[in-house]
């Protein structure tokens, strides 16, 4: 269902033949109204990919009329050449389309410092025009993966409208935000502050607290585009819940399928003063790459836990913190607690509670273990 | 030479059982004197072991007579009964030694959240203060090895005066500082403040700018000891120097002997704004586990670089940031650089230059590269 769950929307998959391989690497995706709202969330990174800087301009109009994805290359560090590459394809999606440029955001992902090949690239544009249809959401979701072994798609339901949407990510998932381009679309009634709003909430608990590798891409672009067409507008609060749903599902399908990863990790930080607290020390938790090595030997190493939280600045005691892995409290006041050999670590979803013993504050960090595959796979070859 | 190097100093390593496999474990380092002036500095680690706690008591009278220092066992996160364990110690030391406990520093190495078998180990200082010798050096660096495959030491001469020293240290290397034990022995004639500077500025330039694996340890001590013995006080300057260069070999030798590790990487900030912007960006490259794939796969992935700066608060202009790999300016003005071919990867040492063509400031990290045998070093058992 992807993209084209809600109405009004249209898209296609094509291979355009950006990619060596031959695979699927250009996706559209275009708005066909009533209304054109649009939201954006984009990298922290200060090194942007080009079409970043682009989609931010255009996002701040407010109006997305269609979204042109590739897969196969980053344009990111390519200089004003670049970003030229990135307008250019604006301009040819808005001919092919006879919208206007300027309401036509650009996402791409791939390797970094590589021009695109942009014959190819405006010649696919044509192609995936013709191709574009209510059914289309797969085959575009399918065209944006990279390092992804499945493609990732979501839907949740509202009462009369519908947010669906699309991610990939594998690779440099990180808070703020993660190697991932997202498009959500809705056919709900919503403005474009609207739908900033309900966007910056959901991804701020959801894509943001995602940390596979502790590694910030240039190029991340999350999108929410509104058509309107269930002619419904819905209470605010519903709304962000639902697009929350949604984001939250994409963000879990991220870590399920990040790269060589064998376990998925749930860092909940309990107990915190506050909820930044929280998410600081989660984020501690979820970067320690010796930890990180323990829970892929499915070892209960509370200790490189403890040493994680230490190099914070949250408010804690260390003679009172709590830690249990997979409910099993290990480590009791900053000290050795239950019997580390009732810890049952076999399957690929491990859950650390850290209890920083200090308020009532919390926050949830999705992370993945460190694998050898995860050093073949950015090792072998670029990307 | 060791610890022993420096007149006024004798030592001892022996195994005492605290490791199950009989290797060397306990190590004693004394200061005859006439002298008795030390001055340590310690892990920035909020969660701190009890061997940390004590000595950094212990330090504040500016006098250590005796170091006692045991692998197979960190004694961290071991509770107050840790630390009766560890004031167990200095008073077995002084027992022995018959000097005063309050002058005795402690330091403990190996697994956390694990107490001490504090029969063999008071057992073992009976052992060691039999042995101890001006040759005994050497055997004191051997035994506080853990994942270390060598042991570490290092020797500079002043003008009729000498700086010897001994480091552990091979996984958990971090600023701030680096799973590491060290201790500095000079037969020079200065106070405690004055060892306290030269320590103090030697292990900002050297242990806090090793970056293997971006994890801080709870038990990081460093520690230097003043006998006199040579009855020369060399001037400021100098002490200050010499005790650099053996901070900087010591530092050197436990990158070169990191877990796993196939590459040291030599990080080398220029054009910075301010000292500061500089450590903040060698850092954050030095802990980019996909760059640190790639530079093991000797792939020149720049664009790794760029994006690991675009996470600081440096002060740069993405479109001027330059990346030389091996000497090759791979990325200029945030573009494409030189041919990515020509760089040579082949050998052990790496070296990445970033310049942020902002100012005259500059700074050097050294890191190493992330691997399959480290993964497999630090998730196959407990450490």
């Amino acid at each position: 269902m992807s993209v084209t769950a809600a109405k009004g929307f249209t898209a296609a998959g094509i291979a355009a033949g950006i990619k060596e391989s031959g695979s699927p690497d250009l996706a559209l995706v275009v708005n066909r109204g009533p209304r054109l709202a649009a939201a954006g969330v984009f990298t922290a990174n200060r090194v942007k990919a080009a079409p970043v800087l682009w989609s931010q301009q255009v996002l701040r109009g407010g109006q997305v009329s269609a979204v042109v994805l590739n897969s196969g290359g980053a344009n990111a560090c390519t200089g004003p050449e670049g970003f030229q590459d990135t307008h250019a394809t604006a301009e040819k999606a808005a001919q092919v389309l006879g919208h206007s440029a300027g309401e036509i955001a650009v996402a791409s992902t791939g390797l970094i410092g590589v021009r695109l090949p942009m014959d190819k690239l405006l010649a696919g544009l044509d192609k995936a025009a013709v191709e574009l249809s209510e059914h289309g959401g797969e085959k575009a979701a399918i065209a944006i993966k990279t390092t992804d072994t499945v493609h990732k798609t979501a839907v949740a339901q509202g009462d009369g409208w519908t947010v669906g949407g699309m991610a990939k990510g594998a690779g440099m998932l990180a808070p703020g935000l993660a190697t991932m381009l997202v498009v959500l679309t809705t056919d709900a009634d919503v403005d474009a502050p609207g739908l900033d709003a309900a966007l910056r909430s959901a991804t701020r608990q959801t894509f943001d607290r995602v940390d596979s590798d502790g590694c910030m891409s240039t190029n991340d672009t999350v999108l929410l585009l509104a058509s309107g067409a269930s002619g419904v507008t819905p209470e605010a609060a519903a709304f962000a819940e639902t697009v929350r749903t949604v984001c939250d599902d994409l963000a879990r399908q991220l870590i399920g399928d990040a790269e060589g990863a064998s376990k998925d990790i749930r860092i909940e930080v309990v107990g915190a003063a506050t909820e930044d607290d929280a998410v600081e020390v989660g984020r501690s938790i979820a970067r320690n790459n010796l930890l990180k090595c323990a829970i892929h030997g499915e070892d209960p190493n509370w200790g490189r836990v403890l040493s994680a939280i230490g190099t914070t600045s949250a408010a804690f005691d260390p003679d009172r913190l709590n830690v249990a892995i997979n409910g099993v409290w290990v480590c009791r006041n900053g000290s050795v607690g239950d019997d580390r050999d009732l810890v049952d670590m076999r399957y690929r979803e491990v859950r650390i509670t850290a209890d920083l013993a200090e308020g009532t504050e919390s926050a949830v960090i999705w992370a993945n273990d460190l694998t050898a595959d995860y050093v073949h796979e950015n090792s072998a070859y670029s990307s």
